[in-house]
């Protein structure tokens, strides 16, 4: 059997998949939704599919049902951000707007901005591409500007090309569960546009906030120079599959093009205005907020109680909190052997590109979105036992 | 206002769209399905949101929902196509299952084989992907093999690299109309094999059949070296946006990577695995083919009645058919003069990739799906009254 040639791109990857963890044990490492706050949508599916079945069944226009661009418009407006319906595309979640990003801006060895630690799932998206990772750490301000501004000081002296665009997840940081003050949003957007560097704005947990105000967002700050890509995941629910890139007119004629994908589903998208409706969006906001602030205050007292060795920022909101172990614990050794007890975490290792210094092993997250309170209380129990 | 740096993939496109014809005209261009075929999904949606609730909202695995693998496995071992539940990968329909097989196979530069004229949507796709496109015609019985034969034989003596895949629709092809023979199929696929280059199989409107006995599908006389896009757009309803690749075990991993997209969407997957239990697919099929053979006949008839002149080939199944006007008439300009007096016609140049010859200029492609069968009659007539 003989393979054919592979691009480049495909070369890069293994064709083997890890495997998934098996479905009984407590998910701790997953962005799934708690079931029980999994909105009831029948009935706003039987809507969209008898009066609007001649728009839900058929091919839907490229940028996106008109009236959903109209809608995440409005919700980004309330957000502070100056954004119109024709800057909005329609995509099939925030992932996919990364991918599409990616397609706008880059060629294979570009340099890109990240933070280390960072969402571990753009990893793979950004490495498909090629890119060549510029890692900058974080306080607990969110993400050093002043290692950024040395960086691109450092490349230009070098005679290399600007980095092609800045990735940051400033609200609640997977994993990191930072909230980048307003100074260095500032600082941020304001340094990125004097280099003519995109700032990709990456915020899925923006409205799952537990405590204290939103800063602003960044696309808020620089609407011109920030590309915000946002989703229904969070807000509604992952299998969707709707999310959107919020961003110059003249970028999304661009991304409609590379997409050619024969439009975002239009049923799942009339099933979330049908349900977004008049209070629906706001009343399930409230409850998500609710549910999930109990869980991480459940997650983070068994932390304390069971792990006070633990270092950990308790975040104001997301799915997340992020573990910082003794020096000398290995959390890849500790995720084996967590899961062959029963608890899916996810090692720190996963978040680091890894084209820097060499990363920290003594880091994990810990997702309290998923498991039940029950859950939680065993799970960390398990860890601590296994932590010795 | 500055743009950014955009990757040579996004600086190929203009920046500005096609406009999109008006809603009224009569609507011989598009791929929609007519609407008196559309299904009535919404008891399947509302199984989907109550007792698969927990599926349906969270994020899919990744290759798809294991059933929905298992069905279309056990569909096309019903058309004769030796392939398991494993060999099978969910997409958001057909195009991005092109996409994800470009991104797998092509470097920029890379060669692929097409037929001229070309599914006009997969030209952009391949186009974003730098491909360079080896142009091969076709006669009533498929794309020439004996003329790809030389064409490979030329570049090899060029020292050139062979192309990355060949690309096929065989069944109805769209746009010409022609369904491959059998005879033509084994020698594609032997020669395919041979070189050991990649065959693309799309075949959407397979099942949409009115005249004659299916020949075999180019899978199923090659399962390993033909990787077959499949799509429930033309069998169920475009909206929908799922689709699928079969391909070899190992292909499909390296897919599954590439793809780094959340899964597809599982509510759609769903509702269609709970539309087509027990006989709901073949029933809608059924219907769906006495529908567009009806279309299919009356604009065959209307075209015969009222443009003796021009020549056609009555396509057994799919949802076009493909005028040859005689030699002067310009379908470009036809087509703009159409729009204005109400109808919607796609040029045959939209239809040929451009890198080979002058593109021949007096094509055009009708569909009969999307309009009624009174539009049809008038918009033939309208067509007529033009070519005078």
């Amino acid at each position: 059997m003989t393979a054919p040639a592979f691009s480049r791109r495909a070369a890069r990857l293994s064709a083997t998949l890890p495997a998934a963890p098996p479905a009984d044990a407590i998910p701790f490492d997953s962005g799934h939704a708690f079931p029980g706050v999994l909105p009831d949508l029948a009935e706003a599916a039987r809507v969209a599919l008898t009066t609007y079945r001649a728009e839900t069944l058929q091919y839907a226009v490229r940028p996106g049902l008109p009236e959903m661009r109209e809608f995440i418009a409005g919700y980004m407006r309330s957000d502070g951000i100056d954004v119109s319906s024709e800057q909005i595309l329609i995509v099939n979640g925030a992932k996919h707007g990364l991918d599409l990003l990616c397609q706008l801006l880059l060629d294979e060895g570009d340099a890109i901005v990240v933070t280390a630690p960072m969402y571990f799932t753009a990893i793979p998206i950004f490495r498909n591409f090629g890119a060549e990772f510029i890692e900058i750490g974080q306080d607990d301000e969110g993400v050093s500007v002043d290692a950024l501004r040395d960086s691109l000081q450092r490349r230009a002296t070098a005679g290399e090309p600007p980095p092609k665009f800045i990735y940051n997840v400033p609200d609640f940081h997977n994993p990191s569960g930072v909230t980048m003050s307003r100074r260095r949003r500032e600082s941020l957007v304001r340094l990125a546009s004097e280099h003519r560097i995109p700032v990709i704005e990456d915020s899925p947990y923006r409205r799952i906030r537990f405590d204290g105000g939103a800063e602003p967002a960044l696309k808020a700050l620089d609407p011109h120079n920030v590309y915000a890509v946002g989703t229904f995941s969070k807000l509604v629910a992952p299998g969707l599959r709707v999310g959107w890139i919020a961003a110059p007119k003249e970028i999304v004629a661009r991304l409609i093009q590379l997409k050619s994908d024969g439009g975002s589903c239009p049923l799942t998208q009339r099933i979330i205005l049908e349900f977004c409706r008049g209070e629906g969006l706001q009343q399930h906001i409230d409850k998500v907020q609710r549910v999930y602030r109990e869980h991480r205050d459940r997650m983070v007292a068994a932390l304390r109680r069971e792990l006070p060795q633990v270092g950990l920022t308790i975040p104001d909101g997301g799915y997340y909190v992020w573990l910082r172990f003794p020096e000398g614990v290995d959390t890849d050794e500790l995720a084996r052997r967590a899961l062959t007890a029963g608890v899916s975490i996810l090692p720190g290792s996963k978040f680091f590109s890894g084209t820097g210094s060499g990363a920290p092993r003594n880091y994990a997250r810990l997702a309290f979105s998923h498991a039940s309170p029950e859950e939680i209380d065993r799970g960390v129990s398990v860890i601590a036992r296994l932590v010795g």
